[in-house]
C-alpha cells in the first residue's frame, strides 16, 4: 500500500506538511502566505470540531452571536495592555473605493474591543448578568514566524466565548466550567492535554490570569489548542462594562474568554496520522465508515443490495457511512480512504455474505475481523468506539511518558517533551531556563504546584513548579 | 396587547428599522456604519436560512469550502469588467503591524478572483468537471447609499456558489438547477418570488448574463434577495481554467455563480411581520412552538407536567419547542413571543386539562382554537402547516396583484409595484423610462417574454417587456 513520502517518525514536520494537503485538507497555494484554502473534506472536519464545540456551549447556556470583523482604531485602543500586546499584529484597513478612511479599522484578531462597547449597552442591572456568549469566526494575526497550515497561519477559524459576571466568584466559576468543558470536548477528540497557568509575562494581553490548554505533538513540541483567560474587572473598567446591583450599587463587571482556534484540526492530524494518512476520530470523522463492495462480475447486484442495506440501517442510526462503488480496485479504495483517516472499512463480498458475515477493518490498528452480518450494527458501533478509546489512550500514554519531573537543570537536559523543574517565581530565573534548555515557559500547572525543591538557578526556596517545552 | 411605535401600513420603513431592533434580531448601535451586531435571536434565524440552502446544496452535488477572505490586488484585476464593476466598492488593507504591505489586500466583496487562480489548478481534465462549490462567508461593500439592517449593509452575510463546466450547455443546465433551487428555497421561506434577466448594463460585472430574483416588499420597492450568473469562458480566459478533453484537446471552462445574502431575513422580516412583530416561517423559526402553561395557585405542579410532556414528545419528532415557566404574566409571554414571530403558542391551563384538550394560537392570523390533547402531534404538525402555506399565500396574492403589464407610459404611471412596459432591446429607451418613472429596470421575465406590441418611446416593434420597479 503506498504511503507519504516522508515517514511520520523521521521528519514529522515534513510529514505533517505533506498530510494535510495529500487528505485534501487545505491547498497551500493560495497566493498569500499563511491564508490557506479550506477544501471540501478538510471544511467539513472542522466543521464538526464546531458543532462539538457549538453543543458544549449551548448545554452550559451560551448564546452564539456573530460580531462585526472591523474594528475602529478607537475601540481597539481602550485598553493599554490589549494593545500594547496585539498593536503589531493587526491588519490595518485604510482605504474604501479611491476614498482614504477618516478613521482606520482593523481586522479582528479576537474580538473584546469590538464586543465590549455594546456589552456596555446590553448590561445595565444584575438581572442581565451572567451573559454568556460565542461566536465561531475568522480572525486575522500578522504572522512574521514561518507558517503551518492549521498550526501557524495569518487567517485564523477561531471559536470565542465572551462572559460578563457580577463578581470575581462568579466569573471563576466560569472558568471552573471552561474547564470541565475542555475535558468533555477533548475527550471526544482523542486529544490529551495538559492545562498550565500561563507566567504574568506570557499571559493574554489585558487578562488576569490565563490557563492554556496544551498538547504534545509527536515532534515533541507542546501546541497550543486554546485558552481560558479570567479579565477580572481589566477590561470591563475602560469599556465601562457595569451593572446596577439589588441594592441600588454600581459595580464593574468581571469578565473571561475562552479561545480555541484551528489548531485543534492541527493537533488531530499531527497526533493520530501515519504513514498511510490521517486517522481521523469517530466524533468528528466526515465519514465514519466506508463500505468496500468485493465483486465478481455478475455478482454486483447481490453484493450491492447487502451493502446498501447496511449503509441505510446505519445512516438511520446517524452513522456518518457511505457505499464506494467505484469502478476502480479494492485495493485504491482502501487507499484512498486510509488517506482520509476513515475509522473503519467495511469489506463485503460473495464469500462473506454465503457465510452471513461482514469483514471489519480498523483503521487505527488494522485489525480485521469477520462478525455476523445479522449483529452489524452493535458491531459497528462497538467497533468505533474502541477506536476512540485506543486512540486516546495511545496519545495520553505519550503526553503521560514525556512528562518530566526533576530538580536540576542538568536532569532536564535528558529530556524530551516536557520538564517540569522547581520554581522560586522570580522571572529571571524562569528566563535564564528557558535559554539554557533552549525551550519555552509553558506556565504552572494548575494541580498539585506546591514544590518542596530549591529553585536551580537562585537556590531559594521554590514555591511551585514550572513547565518547559519546546513549542510551536 | 403592546404593538410597534409606527405602524407597518403608515411607515414601512421606519417600522422596519424599529422591528429589527425590537425583535432582538440586530443591534445597530456597532461604531462603524453598515456594521451590524447579530445578535443571538437574529444569528440564529440566519443559521436556519443558511442550513435550508445548505441542504439544498447537498442535494445537488456542491461541496462546501472555503477560501480566504483576503484577496492580493494582482489576483484582482485579471478580469476587466469585474474589477470596473467593484473597484469602487472594495475595502483595502494597507499596513500590517506597523508595516506597509508590499501589495495591498481586498476584503472580498465576492470570491470569484480569490478562487479561480486556485481552480486554475484543481482542474486539469474533463474528469474533474462539474466541479460544483459553495461557501457561506462574510463579504464586504463600501456602500455609499444610506444602510438598512439586512438589506444594505457593510458587512454581508453571504452565501455564493462557483462551478465549473466542459461547456455552455452544462453550464446552462446548472442554470436551470440554480432557478429550481430557487423556487424549493423560496417555497420553504414563504417568499413569493420572480426571476429577472438583468439588461446588459445592469448585469454581475463580468457576466454573459445575470438572472436576479427579486421579492416585492410592502413598500411596494422591489428587493433582489440574490442572482444567477452565467459567466461563459470569461472568467475561465483571464484565470486559465481549462481541462483537456478526452480527445486530448485543450478547452475553457465554462462558469456559473449563484449568489444570496442576508436580505433573505430581511425579506422576512419585511414581508411576514406585523404591527407585533415578526412573524417566522415555521421551517426557519428558532422557536417553531412556544407553550404557556396557564397556572393558579397550587395546580403549577400538574400544569407543568402536561407541558413537559407535550414538549418532550414534540422535541422527539425535532420540533424547536419550549415551555415558558417564567414568573411574569401570561399576557407578558404572549407579548413576547408574538415580538418574536413565534409561529405557534399553545396554551395549557387547568380547564383544559380536565377537558383533555390544550388551545392553539396561531401568529399569522391569530386563530386560536381548541384540540383534543391526545392528538396535539397531529394537530400542531397541521397547523404549523397551514401557518407556512397562508403566509406564502397572503405575500402571492401581494405580488400577483402588483404585477401590471401596461402598453404606455401613462399607464403604468396609475400603478405602484412592478410594471412591464414592452421594449425594443434599446438602452436608450429604458433609460428614459425609467427617468420618467423614476424607477429602475428589473429585467425581462424569463418567460412569457414575447411582446407585440411598440416601444412606447421610439414606437418601435417591441421584442420583449422590460419590468419597473422602484426598488431597494
Amino acid at each position: 500500500m503506498p504511503e507519504t513520502k516522508v515517514k511520520k517518525t523521521e521528519d514529522f514536520n515534513e510529514w505533517y506538511n505533506e498530510i494535510v494537503e495529500l487528505a485534501d485538507l487545505c491547498d497551500k497555494r493560495y497566493p498569500i502566505k499563511g491564508m490557506n484554502v479550506w477544501r471540501p473534506y478538510g471544511w467539513k472536519l472542522m466543521t464538526f470540531i464546531d458543532q462539538l464545540i457549538r453543543e458544549e456551549m449551548i448545554k452550559t447556556n451560551h448564546q452564539e452571536l456573530y460580531f462585526p470583523l472591523l474594528i475602529p482604531e478607537s475601540s481597539f485602543k481602550k485598553e493599554e495592555e490589549h494593545i500594547e500586546g496585539f498593536g503589531s499584529e493587526v491588519y490595518w484597513v485604510t482605504h474604501a473605493g479611491n476614498n482614504e478612511l477618516e478613521e482606520k479599522w482593523l481586522l479582528r484578531p479576537t474580538s473584546e474591543t469590538a464586543m465590549y462597547p455594546i456589552f456596555s449597552l446590553w448590561i445595565r442591572s444584575h438581572a442581565d448578568l451572567p451573559l454568556k456568549t460565542f461566536q465561531i469566526v475568522n480572525t486575522f494575526r500578522y504572522e512574521t514566524k514561518q507558517t503551518r497550515a492549521f498550526i501557524r497561519v495569518r487567517e485564523i477559524h477561531f471559536f470565542e466565548s465572551h462572559t460578563c459576571h457580577i463578581d470575581f466568584e462568579d466569573a471563576e466559576k466560569q472558568i471552573k466550567e471552561d474547564k470541565e468543558i475542555a475535558c468533555r470536548l477533548f475527550l471526544k477528540l482523542c486529544l490529551p492535554f495538559i492545562f498550565n497557568k500561563r507566567p504574568e509575562w506570557d499571559k493574554f494581553a489585558g487578562a488576569f490570569y490565563t490557563i492554556s490548554i496544551d498538547v504534545l505533538m509527536p515532534s515533541q513540541r507542546t501546541l497550543q489548542l486554546g485558552s481560558i483567560h479570567q479579565y477580572k474587572d481589566n477590561f470591563s473598567k475602560p469599556y465601562e462594562i457595569s451593572y446596577e446591583t439589588e441594592e441600588g450599587e454600581h459595580k464593574y463587571c468581571h469578565q473571561t474568554t475562552y479561545g480555541m482556534s484551528e489548531r485543534i484540526l492541527g493537533a488531530i492530524v499531527g497526533i493520530h496520522g501515519d504513514n498511510k494518512g490521517l486517522v481521523l476520530p469517530p466524533e468528528v470523522a466526515p465519514i465514519q465508515v466506508v463500505i468496500i463492495p468485493i465483486i465478481f462480475k455478475g455478482q454486483e447486484k447481490v453484493v450491492f443490495d447487502v451493502c446498501d442495506d447496511i449503509c441505510k440501517n446505519l445512516q438511520k442510526e446517524n452513522i456518518r457511512i457511505i457505499v464506494d462503488k467505484r469502478d476502480i480496485t479494492p485495493g485504491n479504495k482502501y487507499y484512498d480512504w486510509e488517506l482520509k483517516g476513515v475509522p473503519l472499512r467495511v469489506e463485503i463480498g460473495p464469500q462473506d455474505i454465503k457465510k452471513k458475515e461482514i469483514v471489519i477493518v480498523r483503521r487505527d490498528n488494522f485489525e480485521k475481523k469477520s462478525v455476523p452480518q445479522k449483529s452489524f450494527m452493535k458491531s459497528i458501533k462497538e467497533e468505533l468506539d474502541k477506536i476512540s478509546l485506543n486512540l486516546y489512550n495511545k496519545a495520553k500514554k505519550i503526553i503521560d511518558e514525556n512528562i518530566h519531573r526533576v530538580k536540576t537543570i542538568e536532569e532536564a537536559k535528558n529530556y524530551k517533551g516536557i520538564v517540569e523543574i522547581p520554581w522560586c517565581k522570580n522571572k529571571d530565573c524562569a528566563l535564564e531556563i528557558e535559554n539554557i534548555l533552549d525551550g519555552n515557559t509553558l506556565g504552572e500547572p494548575i494541580e498539585n504546584a506546591e514544590s518542596k525543591y530549591a529553585c536551580p538557578i537562585c537556590n531559594n526556596p521554590a514555591k511551585t513548579w514550572m513547565r518547559y517545552a519546546k513549542s510551536y
